[in-house]
């Protein structure tokens, strides 16, 4: 079977060659006469991956000696109920609210404390990202919390908020490994693997260490404390160790050609492709203001909602899949993350301006 | 690289023929052309998947239509927290205590209301099951809860509390799907996946539909509330797609090679070997009362710590690997789960009787 080109938005493509590797190991990885996934957690051979995926994890994003890489379960949603569970001391968050994940953040926040939207791009349906030199924080804001690129709207931070030294937070669950970051810039990061990292249902947590204590909130479950994770190397019970092995073939991978540099470089390429054609076209356009389109996530329409239906139906049987736009901004969504090879946008842009010509002949 | 006899207490050893069939849908599942890692959890296809997964399942253990099947994720660990998050009414429970599994789940229900231990077999260090018939329940306890199979002791429930009428909440880890069992004697029944179900990181509940309520103590983090996961089909947000997929090529497995009832042959007559030779052996003794003996984790010693390692040592150079016992007991253990062929157990056996001609001559 011939592979597609697949523009989910999540879970996602992965690299052909990791998929491979994980094919040929299936029944027996290295010469444990095992699969990873028959391999116990408390094995030397499950801590050697564990530990090898952290230690290539680090490397990839120079995390410094005073951060934790934490390997959890729940995906971003968990993350919602834990970070205001464990970083909450005067119970109070600033929220920058770009959209879905924002609101469903601050909702669950809101059950713990208090939620200030301190800016929001809502006035004009998410398609932008609110001015961040204008921002006035709250003198009891434990925290700042942004998502920092969002997969429904496909807008993008393309600089930071200067939070004065609060705590930022931030939610890269669909940026993550995409280009370069600054990890001292954040208290924590937190990132479902879905889309630029592995399998869904293992998810990333980068935090300070000074921010791991005991001080949760009193009713905070055992398996939602940072700090519970951390002393036990995300092993206090069996982690999703399959995952895990994944998440670190695919940094292995990114290593072996370039690291995030030059993912970077290649992420910048295919999303100049898809928009500088998406600007030159009669028949599409995207849906974001330029300055904060999404490099992951472009969403575009055409002016009818029959031809976008169209479009996607007719893309799929030239092999380019999952290409519907989210159910609450309609139209088109190409999600293109690491994995998307440069050929696939190539072949989606030949697509679109070939469905151009014959829409607007 | 041949592949080994896996006698892992968990994750614990798959059925080859579903590890090869994983392998080759890796690259692409059905006319899919992508990896059921890369599919998005809204598509068909996944849809697909996990209906078949929850049909099966409940074809397997003949699960009554008033009874929801959820795809979790955070291990038995994460349901020690949600069992009394959402049972708990008069907040107090009572605990029949089998080791180290009941001791968590009940540090962690003591945080949110009273446990009453109502038997124990802590004074002969959970070597045996608490008669159940002389189990006095206390009037407010809102359930009663129970591990089935304690992996590291090596006991099992043959019979069950007569509850009179209060919940039955079961913690099945170690033996869901090894024999038959009656859905109906229970209120909720959880197990993580990866000892008979799937890889880890998949957590299975069984639970009563009149026990999905919005009565859940009113701090539960949104995702441990079983109502949220049931209305939304186990996909309020992205599940673990790929361990679900696996879960249920498993249970398609255990389908086409009789059901139940046949595994349940299967693994009597495993254990049945290993205990015989248990029982005739001079130099190798099991550790548990008869009477309780667990079908899955055979817990047995010689009278020589040294002796124990050697055996652990020479029997990882047969192929028979991870029969070292858990530190807090110490000895052997060998996890006869449902994927473990008889021919496994018989080349232990084997194994055994020559070290013991060794070592006894």
């Amino acid at each position: 079977m011939k592979r597609v080109y697949n523009f989910s938005a999540g879970p996602a493509v992965l690299p052909e060659a990791v998929l491979q590797q994980a094919a040929n190991e299936m029944l027996s990885y290295g010469n444990s006469g095992m699969s990873v996934m028959e391999m116990s957690h408390r094995s030397k051979e499950f801590q050697s991956i564990i530990d090898q995926a952290e230690a290539d994890l680090r490397t990839l994003l120079a995390i410094p000696e005073n951060y934790k890489v934490l390997f959890l379960q729940g995906g971003a949603t968990l993350q919602f109920s834990m970070v205001p569970l464990n970083l909450f001391q005067n119970k109070e968050v600033d929220f920058i609210h770009t959209g879905a994940w924002t609101e469903k953040a601050m909702e669950e926040a809101s059950r713990y404390g208090k939620v200030n939207v301190i800016a929001s791009s809502e006035d004009r349906s998410f398609t932008y990202i609110p001015n961040l030199d204008e921002l006035s924080f709250s003198k009891d804001a434990d925290y700042v919390h942004i998502c920092q690129n969002n997969t429904i709207y496909g807008t993008r931070f393309t600089s930071l908020p200067d939070t004065k030294g609060k705590i930022l937070v931030s939610d890269m669950s669909s940026n993550i490994l995409s280009e370069p970051i600054d990890v001292e810039k954040f208290g924590l990061i937190f990132a479902g693997a879905q889309k630029n990292i592995g399998p869904a249902g293992t998810t990333i947590v980068i935090i300070r260490d000074d921010l791991i204590t005991k001080n949760y909130l009193e009713h905070t479950p055992l398996m939602l404390q940072y700090k519970l994770h951390a002393d036990k190397g995300s092993m206090y019970n069996t982690p999703p160790t399959y995952g895990i092995y994944i998440c670190g073939l695919v940094f292995k991978h990114l290593l072996a050609t370039g690291g995030i540099p030059a993912m970077y470089e290649r992420n910048l390429k295919k999303a100049a492709l898809l928009y500088d054609y998406l600007d030159s076209s009669n028949l599409f356009h995207g849906t974001v203001q330029k300055a904060d389109r999404s490099l992951m996530n472009v969403t575009f329409k055409t002016d009818s909602e029959d031809l976008d239906k169209q479009f996607v139906t007719l893309a799929k049987e030239k092999g380019l899949v999952n290409l519907k736009g989210h159910r609450s901004v309609g139209g088109m969504r190409a999600s293109i993350y690491n994995a998307m090879p440069y050929e696939g946008v190539m072949a989606l842009v030949e697509f679109m301006k070939e469905f151009e010509r014959e829409h607007l002949s």
